[in-house]
């Protein structure tokens, strides 16, 4: 079984993915901060981290950007997860009964239609809902539901009242599995990320991607961040299509090399899309 | 006196951009979400709004990126400033009898170096650091110091044990001036922002900064953002140096339009930048 370190509770996301990534069980570790998977991680071979990248609604989670560099990880792979919540009580309690409604704050937010057509359910914000899952069940509450990812319902050994209750049903979480070791993979369909540094100069990002265009490789992402102790200089992050063995995008990665100060590969990878 | 809706605590960093946009006193309105500014603005000629959109350390605020689009809002102004903190505590406080330092996390994680060297200090996170200034005051601590930026202590009447103890001197915030009313500002040296949104296309984003480079137009800052319901299609917000009443930059909009469905301007500004 794998040794995947990931952030969050037991059943979050994080954890389904990783398990999604590897075709089966893992064998997980969960932390409490991004910046404690990466530590975690450091001189320990053969074990892997699993972090979200980009959400489809609220866009890249940009700390984990800048923890990738700062703690030389690799990137070994991509998988995307669909974001679904469940409404969650215990198998012994009638949905009549229910008064009270717990989960996060960004999980309230992301199902505001369903919690807006059940007024008669009082709703109370809580930290962590795999938690409030987890209370509700010892404390075997029948009056309080909570809205949950479907892995803590499983996890608790509670019924689902309601599934995918969420607002958008286009709702998806890229996340990278790292790894300190350098592993380069074989094989077709990879995606590359690199990480460059420009300078303020007119027109260099347009030389940059043209080295790209001109060889006809596919961006799929293009994420800047800013320069520590630089303001206004940036670090571009792009992901391709292609692997850093293909003859195309070695080429590709030595022209930028020459056109900007600093470049770096963080890998090229498998990619475990939704409908895949 | 100008009207200015911020967030914030009063004597906050965005208090003391709009006052250096505006050469002098505001009437300023605090709200405590960045959504409140948009929505007191609604409807209200004359009212201006400041948020931040920039810092040199930690990146764009990607929500007021959202919101500038959301609330069909229109920049009129640029200004930065200048991020540094200072020890302050009440006149008849002796540093010596100082036992705990108060201030907000993000403010104690930028000043970790000034905390690391005082190890006599007891550190104390609080969410507010302007309410824990004022806290100070009113209950006259001798044993308290708050850190806080330079607006907060002449607003409370605090002396300054210790002036910018912050680590990186290079700690700038760009905040916009906005207003709902669609102002055309004439002149020389304004920047433009537009965004545009762009399909998944192999090269798309090449081509679209192609007209800029072709124009010698100096793009300044890329921002991409998620299309909510559209999987890993993105908004894209440009600021380049130019007017929209420039002829070269009007050829290269309509070009724009003609190579991507979607192109909104929001705006072309004057900038105060720190150095002028």
């Amino acid at each position: 079984m794998k040794k995947v370190v990931y952030q969050g509770a037991r059943g979050c996301f994080s954890e389904l993915a990783a398990r999604r990534f590897f075709d089966g069980p893992i064998k997980g570790k969960n932390v409490s901060r991004f910046e404690d998977i990466f530590e975690t991680l450091k001189n320990r071979k053969g074990v892997f981290g699993i972090i979200p990248i980009e959400n489809s609604l609220t866009g890249s989670i940009h700390r984990n950007y800048d923890l990738l560099l700062e703690y030389n990880c690799w990137i070994i792979g991509e998988v995307e997860l669909k974001i679904t919540y469940d409404l969650l009580a215990n198998h012994q309690a009638k949905q009549k009964a229910i008064e009270e409604v717990w989960s996060h704050p960004i999980v309230l937010e992301q199902c505001r239609r369903f919690v807006g057509k059940h007024p008669e359910f009082k709703v109370r914000p809580v930290y962590d809902s795999a938690g409030a899952a987890e209370m509700i069940k010892k404390n075997k509450r029948l009056d309080v539901a909570v809205i949950a990812g479907p892995g803590i319902g499983k996890l608790y050994g509670l019924k689902t009242i309601e599934q995918r209750i969420e607002d958008d049903p286009q709702n998806f979480t890229r996340f990278l599995i790292i790894s300190q070791m350098k592993e380069i993979v074989h094989g077709k369909d990879l995606k590359t990320t690199l990480v460059f540094g420009v300078k303020n100069e007119v027109g260099i990002l347009f030389r940059c991607l043209s080295i790209f265009a001109l060889r006809n490789i596919d961006l799929t992402k293009l994420e800047s961040r800013p320069i520590i102790s630089k303001p206004w200089e940036y670090l571009f992050y792009i992901d391709f299509n292609g692997s850093i063995e293909d003859e195309n995008c070695q080429h590709a990665i030595e022209s930028l090399s020459e056109a900007v100060g600093y470049v770096k590969c963080l890998g090229s990878y498998p990619v475990k899309g939704w409908s895949k």
